[in-house]
């Protein structure tokens, strides 16, 4: 490539994204050209159906249904893979990369899953691969996390980047209605796909943290050792009784290094009204960053969609054209020389104030029970509320707890004790309160 | 330098900032080298007074008075201009750069004056000149803009970049009181200076938006084309009127695309308050960017202090250090290769609602007169409020009126109009209103 005045980069999937960012650079080829003194071409395109009808136009760009064309093809400086999923774009990005070529992807789930792999061969071959897209949509905290604190030492990562949850909840939130309701809103908005489950179990979220932990702490990719919990069971009462309690409910992706390792958990979490991700609401992402010397710094954004996925990729994109024009080989920031090897402690040994809700027979001495309880457990008791009953002559009320700081499996125990009394009926629910406080 | 493992770094310039960024760099050194597989070394100190104590352990270092020493010191590969001002670190930073030393520097007043003279002459002499941490602490807004949104064209940025006017008004906010009785406040706390005039008028906060307008569309540094208005007139009452209206008062410094060309201003404005910079309180600071890819970005974090300007200072010391030590000549990303030549339009023809504050004599009639002089200017009245007299058997009611859009210079007019009638005592109090659309 050396003083070439024209990259020339390969589109593999050619769906929302591919088109996007191939309509915005065209648009802003010229903008481009002028900022980089260099020119972006796509040689090659690679589409699952070339009889299929698009609205983009082609002309002068090699079609093909065969990806692998697209990851050999001589003229392709830079194999930017947007066709998603694991298995084929896993073989096509080994094969770019075998191939000499840069890459830039959006796939998230290639990366959590063989992130590790993937970088050491790029590293390897000297080639560039860049994955800004694949967390959070425009927001650039991959370049943030790997560039801009390099500096420090980071204490937590706390992100807002499920937005089907987020929307969810949001909703929930302010109409008062179930998850199920929603979810039927967030489908028609197109914020919900068909099989809802990637998104609101959880899984989505844990593929993004699996990639923001191993890029904050330095570490592998660990998605398989994070705890997940998604959304389904979050009730609008409790959402509501959180909020006169001062808290917002959301779903939260959070890293958080400890004194015995690193804490790896993806849960809906009670956060003060006051913090600045409680009014992150609907489809927007936020991510939280914590430094020992830069301190909370905060970044949100459009976490998904067609453009603002294409702001990231182009981002990327660029950043590879630049180092590949100069001829130079950047330095690959995003990944250490040597791994750190934190050990990821169990989701139960995790420390935090708690959400309790048991529903209680209206008698006397239910919260002087569950108050020996927790002392029992040496846990101070924050807040204790009794509602009022529920229209319908229910037979029991309400009872909110807020703990002081305990151990998850602690809380567990705690739970099964009440859900086990005479004076209650049901399980408890049971919510984290993040308070944002890192025990270091 | 090549591919020697060890970055000699010179700092000029041993205050708050630079002691606080060389303690960092001793602490996490351990962990750059782990991360960057190359060492970092502080070689050489100009400070200003060779005797003063300081708590900072300078051995091995070569410690001097004369920061020319450190700028032609031939052991130095990285010249760390913390000195502040513009007249001897200009001198200084020029001479690095023909000495052929990058620069990192976290001097806005230098950028704002001399950007585009020391950028043209670093990339003259392929030198990296850095200078993340002159604008708004830990956050990175400089590599976001310069990097993160490059594919897509900026429509505006807006920031909350000046701690010591967000502070205050945060507390004039909470608290009810006055400028004065704040500042003193502000003074004693340590977030404005004896002499605070520069932060309070809005001078820093005017410096800051040349150097991000500059990266953010590609155009010359023009500090001295930006309109600058600071925070010493707003009265208490003004922000609990506009909070009773659904508004928060901030001091922003905004610069946008329009038709026809750049808007460039800085003052206190009315904003929405349920929009996300409505929530950015105290010495916070907070920049929203949006690009036609991206939507809108919103950065916050710590805008000033010790450790977060090193937090900046140190990722810039590390992106030159990483290029320097791959022996690369990374393209120069911060500075387009054809500056862009939008004019930069009067504040006069911006255009915006208004909230209008006069005191009138209560007396029937003022409400239509009021209400003829805006008509008469093709200009709708959105709301339109007559307040209680205040106590002390004031013989005016104060009227709050939020217009519709229209020019600056139109609703100056309608100021002065109001102003001479004899129903309204007193002058017109007025302020922008801003929703966040761009008209493009």
């Amino acid at each position: 490539m050396g003083s070439s005045k024209m990259i020339k980069l390969g589109f593999v999937g050619f769906g929302t994204v591919g088109q996007s960012t191939f309509i915005a650079l065209e648009r802003n080829l010229y903008q481009i050209k002028q900022q980089m003194g260099y020119e972006l071409e796509v040689v090659s395109v690679a589409v699952k159906d070339l009889e299929k009808k698009r609205v983009v136009e082609l002309s002068g760009v090699r079609l093909t249904d065969d990806p692998f064309e697209v990851v050999l093809d001589p003229n392709v400086d830079i194999v930017v893979e947007l066709i998603g999923g694991t298995e084929i774009a896993h073989e096509l990005v080994s094969a770019a990369i075998a191939n000499g070529k840069h890459v830039v992807t959006a796939n998230k789930a290639l990366i959590a899953n063989f992130g590790d792999e993937i970088l050491l061969s790029a590293q390897n071959e000297n080639i560039l691969f860049r994955f800004e897209a694949a967390v959070a949509g425009s927001i650039p905290i991959i370049k943030a996390l790997s560039e801009s604190v390099r500096g420090n030492r980071i204490k937590a990562v706390v992100g807002i980047i499920n937005g089907t949850c987020n929307f969810m909840l949001s909703e929930m939130a302010a109409k008062q209605v179930s998850f199920v309701s929603i979810l039927s809103e967030a489908q028609r908005l197109g914020y919900a796909e068909a099989d809802p489950s990637f998104d609101v179990m959880g899984t989505d979220a844990g593929h993004k943290l699996a990639i923001l932990s191993a890029i904050a702490f330095g570490t592998e990719f660990q998605f398989e050792k994070i705890h997940v919990e998604g959304i389904q069971n979050v009730l609008p009462e409790d959402i509501a009784y959180a909020k006169g309690l001062g808290y917002q409910v959301k779903h939260l992706a959070i890293a958080v290094k400890t004194r015995n390792g690193l804490e790896l958990r993806v849960h809906p979490a009670l956060i003060p009204l006051d913090h600045i991700l409680a009014s992150v609401d609907g489809v927007v992402n936020a991510i939280l960053v914590d430094g020992d010397l830069s301190g909370p710094l905060m970044f949100s954004g459009a976490g998904a969609g067609g453009d603002a996925t294409a702001s990231a990729v182009i981002s990327d994109i660029i950043d590879v054209a630049s180092v590949a024009h100069t001829g130079g080989t950047r330095f690959m920031a995003v990944r250490p020389e040597k791994l750190s090897d934190y050990p990821i402690t169990a989701f139960t040994e995790s420390v935090s104030g708690y959400y309790v809700r048991v529903e209680a027979k209206d008698r006397p001495g239910v919260l002087a029970e569950i108050s020996r309880v927790l002392a029992s457990f040496n846990v101070s008791i924050e807040a204790i509320h009794q509602k009022e009953a529920k229209e319908g002559a229910s037979t029991t009320v309400p009872i909110i707890i807020l703990t002081g700081r305990m151990a998850e499996k602690a809380i567990r125990e705690v739970c099964e004790i009440l859900a086990s009394s005479d004076s209650i009926t049901g399980s408890a629910i049971c919510y984290k309160v993040e308070d944002f406080q890192w025990a270091t």
